[in-house]
């Protein structure tokens, strides 16, 4: 059974480990629409793979017309931009009771690029997709050791979502070439999915007549709450809003100090099941609500603007975001538990001090 | 009397909050001379100012001509591109058995870019030094609260520090418009500190003729061992050598596991005092050593390449590294402690799994 850590009892220097390497981003980075390189968020199970574009290619094995493309293949395809926010399916883990030994995130596994890419389906189109094909696989150049077994990261989707038009091959992020970190030279992009699914340093494309049974499909990445049961796998993001910190923080601890007065309260808001259709801000530690000015979607799964007029007085005070979707789903006060600490979009609450 | 925490109780969610917005680079990126954007350590003390470049202007008050520069201006001065290796001075401070609050580094905290800017010393002859200025003091744009004191970053250096040839302001890395969160649009290069001294978000360059006593020159980045002693002021980086971890990890752990046969250990060393002469890897736990192949330095404060060929027996191993500069400096085997937790540049040890 796996060893669980309580929120109360800290980190654990396995899991520093992890913090130290992955980032997330810094929440005053939701001032700029596009999150400049380095400081999107990342999480990467393995070692950053330092591929040479000129000798890799993409192997597209299984199909009835297998190919192998170059990146120059690649980029001699139609070519889509697009504002694409990607979020870890484990932010928020720590802000559970208890979580699993992972990734230890706080809430800033989140971040929103513009990825350049062709897309998906009509090159599995070309391949050919055999008759009986439930799911793609995707295969990633990253291998590691998880429960003990060595393989390379490995997510699948449902041949429906990968025939989406939105699904990208990418190779650039916000007009640079895609950096290590985030894949290069190639990763896939599906708007509105959790993070693992965007399958980095891509290898192989392959269909598969069987859900595909993998670590990270069928281990990780799904919501249980106990140990024997198969769980439900995570795909698209949750809604959720938050907030950039007003006022300016203590080092080291974080608290947030805000001058009384007017203070313009500004954050994101995003869903991986539709645009955000409201935002609602409180500022006396969730008791009352009122709505925020929400801005419109740049692209169906670029987050929102929205913005507060606030005015601060003296004293300590609690303030917090909460945002509903499309389809009428809205941020809870807590998330409901699950085993691996994912999905946890618990509306977003933040203590500030005002000072005279 | 400042908190401190034991190394074995873990880490406090304070401290995460740092972690999980600022972070190391992972080690595998010494792969590459320069260190890819995004993949260069960041130790932000506030929060990232975003500034309009086309607004902001340098201010140089104090001297005998005052000046306030535009960054057009300061790119139509002489360009000089550089590959410099930043280090936190805070880097290894969770390798000592004590230590305070503040970021909880591990070993990860350096990179090295190339920077572009115009050297600082003609600039301040032209504003013109006055006669007894003993240092000049650098003041950024970001401003936080330290001990109850709010107050922007800033940072002193010795005049004749000041004056080095190689002391730059940076407007440009790894050949594009500097990011962000590395101190757009200006920042101080000083090559061979700690990345304290290497002030982001510039915003004014004044000279004192007093040595200056603010938060992160009198209280902050000093060596003491008692909290009523001055202590001695860090500046220079201190000699080190860090390793790529071989093989492959495990998740979440970070364990190794390399297989059996030829491997090429390799890895970067660095000093603040001169060039490293030599560079000695042990497979044995530390009892025997033998040199490593080591390759010039790029530039005098730029990381260096070392190889070491190693054939790997099955079991379990403790690598390590260790560097000596040519001021004669090695590598201890355990940092002295200090109540900063700073300057640990303790041999790089890393136990690994040989599988058959």
């Amino acid at each position: 059974m796996q060893q669980r850590r309580r929120r109360d009892d800290g980190i654990g220097l396995d899991e520093l480990a992890q913090a130290a390497r992955n980032h997330g981003m810094p929440l005053e980075a939701m001032r700029a629409a596009v999150t400049p390189a380095g400081m999107h968020y990342l999480l990467i199970h393995y070692d950053v793979p330092f591929v040479d574009p000129a000798a890799w290619t993409l192997e597209l094995a299984g199909f009835r017309q297998p190919m192998r493309l170059s990146l120059d293949d690649l980029r001699a395809r139609p070519v889509v931009t697009a504002p694409v926010t990607l979020e870890c399916a484990g932010n928020g883990r720590v802000m559970f009771e208890t979580r699993p030994l992972s990734q230890p995130w706080l809430l800033e596994a989140v971040g929103t690029a513009e990825w350049t890419g062709t897309p998906l389906a009509p090159l599995l189109q070309e391949a050919g997709v055999p008759d009986g094909t439930v799911e793609i696989v995707f295969t990633g150049l990253d291998r590691g050791v998880e429960a003990g077994n060595e393989a390379p990261f490995e997510r699948s989707l449902p041949l429906d979502e990968a025939m989406r038009d939105d699904v990208l091959l990418v190779y650039a992020m916000n007009g640079q070439p895609l950096l290590p970190q985030h894949g290069a030279p190639l990763r896939l992009v599906v708007p509105g999915w959790y993070g693992m699914t965007h399958v980095k340093w891509l290898g192989g494309i392959a269909p598969a007549a069987q859900p595909f049974e993998g670590y990270q499909q069928a281990v990780a990445y799904r919501l249980r709450t106990t140990e024997d049961e198969p769980g439900e796998p995570l795909g698209r993001i949750r809604v959720r809003s938050l907030m950039v910190p007003p006022g300016i923080p203590s080092f080291p601890e974080r608290t947030r100090v805000v001058g009384a007065g007017p203070v313009t309260l500004e954050g994101r808001a995003w869903s991986g099941s539709g645009a955000i259709e409201r935002v609602e801000v409180s500022v006396d530690g969730s008791r009352t609500w009122a709505d925020a000015h929400l801005e419109p979607a740049p692209a169906p799964y670029a987050w929102q603007r929205w913005t507060f007029e606030w005015t601060a007085s003296q004293g300590e005070h609690e303030l917090a975001c909460r945002a509903t979707d499309a389809t009428g789903a809205t941020q809870p006060m807590e998330a409901e538990p699950n085993l691996g600490g994912y999905a946890n979009n618990a509306v977003h609450r933040l203590a500030v001090t005002v000072t005279a």
